[in-house]
């Protein structure tokens, strides 16, 4: 029983890592839009342009799962195919790529997030942000957020960035 | 037995995260050159400026190999002392990459590359692209893709970048 | 016991991925600094604008950390309320970093860094940097570099960008 049982544990789980990137512009003056990031609604801050809400730190977060399995990105899986999540929000998106995830079977370690943007101040409401994407993954997300010191898109306040990365672990 | 086993599966072999990012131009129209990235040929598609093959996806792979072993970058090991290698393809050297990794004394759990480009349009070869790679590396290698939504260099179309992430576990 | 044993190596310590990024902008030919970049000094190079020593890749580093365990960012730890670390090094950063992380519970796997940047030319000085960076980390710290091919807001040498990953473990 030991010897079988060590068998098991001697073969650890091994974790596969992941990266994800989305990046949005702003929407113009003309065609306002709400901001929606990090899961979380912003009142009286500029909305992200697209047909999606723009929420660049959910979808980075998804992207990330995605390529730590291999299985594709959110043009793979939310791509023109399926309708029913056209104009779906980040954290629908976030919460739907962490099903599809663990259907094809990989249990999520954690999700890691850093913005890069001028706006909104994150730092106030980056714990509600934790909390409202780690529900949607069923794991841990963590946001954290900078700027890129007035230099590049993200600088000139066209658009914000996200990049993240994640841990996954083949279900036994 | 059952103690010592023990002793060995309580001391998991723990793994290193490494990151690799990788730009490359576009060529200019006076002066075309093929497009070669993520192990691929792509036909009728603008090439990458530069020296090497511009495949910024392997090259990224490669870096973040590197990385997560803390031994350098292509520069350090493909620099100008390796004249053998001037021009070689970006699947030629993540092969070697990985050969020097592991003859460094480490195995690579996986390796997640993801694309920011405008173009090609990657989905459809994504999974041959994977397999090449995975291949080369002989070790899991994922590709995604997405685009910067028209801001910065990529979104210009000036060229492309590649973001990658790696783990590696030293050998027993 | 050895059961026992095998419950405990059966749950094994699962990591966790973090990621951080940072940007600083040279400092203008007006207000010339010193060159601070990976712990080290840089003689005859142009230095970076900011309160800080603009350290970027410390300060990545750190923020990989912090990512990691989901305890915010450098603006968390390092912001106003703590005046005495206004125009810390990175390395004094890097090492308070470390310090908070395994405060809140957790143990450092390792660090690896990748620095984007024209100037200062990294290599030869590589493996110096790892050491001032693993020292005060009190965990291996990488360091890699590369150019963005003379693209972007570092390929016009407006600056330079570190990205980092980071694994940490639950103290057991
Ligand atoms: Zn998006
Ligand atoms: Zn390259
Ligand atoms: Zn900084």
């Amino acid at each position: 029983m030991a010897s079988e049982n060590h068998k098991e544990s001697a073969r650890p789980v091994l974790p596969r890592t992941g990266i994800g990137i989305d990046v949005h512009a702003f929407a113009p003056e003309s065609d306002p839009r709400p901001l929606w990031l990090g899961g979380l609604f912003w009142d009286n801050e500029r909305g992200l342009a697209g047909h999606s809400d723009g929420d660049a730190v959910a979808h980075a977060a998804a992207d990330a799962l995605f390529s730590a399995c291999g299985i594709g990105d959110l043009g793979t899986h939310f791509g023109t195919d399926r309708p029913e999540l056209a104009g779906a929000s980040g954290v629908t998106l976030l919460a739907e790529a962490a099903r599809i995830v663990r259907a094809a079977g990989f249990e999520i370690g954690n999700v890691a997030v850093q913005l890069v943007a001028n706006r909104p101040k994150f730092g106030p409401r980056r714990e509600e942000s934790q909390r409202v994407l780690t529900e949607a993954a069923g794991a841990p997300v963590s946001v954290s957020a900078t700027t890129s010191d007035g230099l590049g898109f993200t600088g000139r306040g066209e658009g914000i960035s996200a990049v993240a990365t994640a841990l996954v672990y083949p279900s036994s």
